[in-house]
């Protein structure tokens, strides 16, 4: 397996440099790395230092860097509107959505959203999915860390989709096949997924009118917590980056 | 969204059925459906029956059919051999799978899994697979419930793997991409999933001498729960199935 990352705010400048802080912690008292082992640092930002342990403390780590690499922001971005889901289904999406490379995730307080993020309770709600995104981040190895705001409402996240280069719109009802609408080579594809009680009729219509083409996935009904992350393979896939 | 689906072990053959067990329960009790409300009866392999509610008791439902109709076995048939999973991954990936259409899952007993299915324990781990994906069928509508078989040795598994119309072998270092990997239109094409440390070098070795294909999915490291929905989106996709 390729070597483990840990994320750090800024990539070090210095030939030597020590991990410490949650990061440091969990090398070399969790995942206790040793001398001589490789790691990878990075800012979540497309910045990556590869580096070797020179020595393991405690709760921190120093390493010396080996090479320092830049990758270029994606393009296409993907981006998923993602509707508010009860239980963990939501930190499960934003899970497998980030492991399959997702760039953004934007959450929906779409109308049969059985829960909404309000106060402390959805605060807490909120940095549990990007708590959720920036583990997976680090466990997939990406380079880039998901965009993740707060939750938007539908006339947010309808803004959002009519100013993106493609809206895709989850719709069991419709007869376009996700795998065979086109695609821009450029830009923001806009993915909404829909809460378990599927999108209202209202907001269907407002996603349409702002250029989105309703897409299904297959014949099956998917949970949201699986749609997204399907979808997001499918169009992966479809422009080139897998 | 679709009429929900109740699974019998046979489909009625009589314009008036009387589903009870506990599906006539589920139905009943649990959805709450009521005379006049629509449902569909599947058995699992292909058939359907469309019905509405004539009387709802307790604990089951009379029926009266509307209509019937069976569904051609898919092919291509999209197996799946999955690596044990420890925790409830296994069961996440089954569910996940079962939604995005498998047609058959395998558990492999890899080298590398931490469970193995020994004894009581492993009888009743392999039933919450079945239980699992049971559900995921009823609640994605499918027509065909996965075949689920006992855990199988390596050896079994590559065996499985060479007599199918085509091998893949999930392998993140592999340079041979999945969304370009040629696949057959007919028979089976089987997927191998390994577990969350990887598929043992000999074990890589024995599936490719088998005539499997190592692919990849992306740069980076999926977990064995999401490869698995993530590779099937996209091939669902290729074989023209979504």
């Amino acid at each position: 397996m390729s070597r483990p990352l840990f994320l750090v705010d800024a990539l070090p400048t210095e030939d030597t440099y020590t991990l410490d802080g949650p990061e440091g912690h969990h090398a070399a008292a969790v995942q206790r790395l040793r001398a001589g082992e490789e790691l990878t640092l990075g800012d979540g930002r497309g910045g990556t230092a590869t580096a070797v342990v020179i020595a393991a403390g405690r709760d921190s780590l120093t390493v010396s860097i080996t090479g320092r690499a830049y990758a270029r922001p994606p393009d296409p971005r993907l981006v998923v509107v993602q509707a508010l889901a009860k239980g963990d289904r939501g930190e499960l999406a934003v899970q497998a959505m980030t492991e399959v490379g997702v760039d953004e995730i934007v959450p929906w307080a779409a109308a049969r959203c059985v829960v909404q993020w309000r106060g402390d309770r959805g605060e807490r709600a909120r940095h549990r999915w990007v708590a959720t995104a920036r583990e997976a981040a680090k466990q997939s190895r990406r380079p880039w860390l998901p965009a993740l705001g707060p939750a938007g409402s539908t006339r947010q996240v309808v803004d959002r989709v009519g100013a993106a280069a493609a809206g895709l719109v989850l719709d069991p009802e419709s007869a376009t096949r996700i795998s065979t609408v086109d695609l821009p080579t450029t830009g923001e594809i806009v993915l909404v997924v829909g809460p378990e009680g599927g999108i209202a009729p209202a907001e269907l219509a407002a996603f349409e009118a702002a250029g989105a083409r309703p897409v299904r996935l297959g014949d099956t009904v998917l949970r949201t917590s699986t749609a997204g992350v399907a979808a997001l393979a499918v169009l992966a896939a479809r422009i080139g980056r897998w």
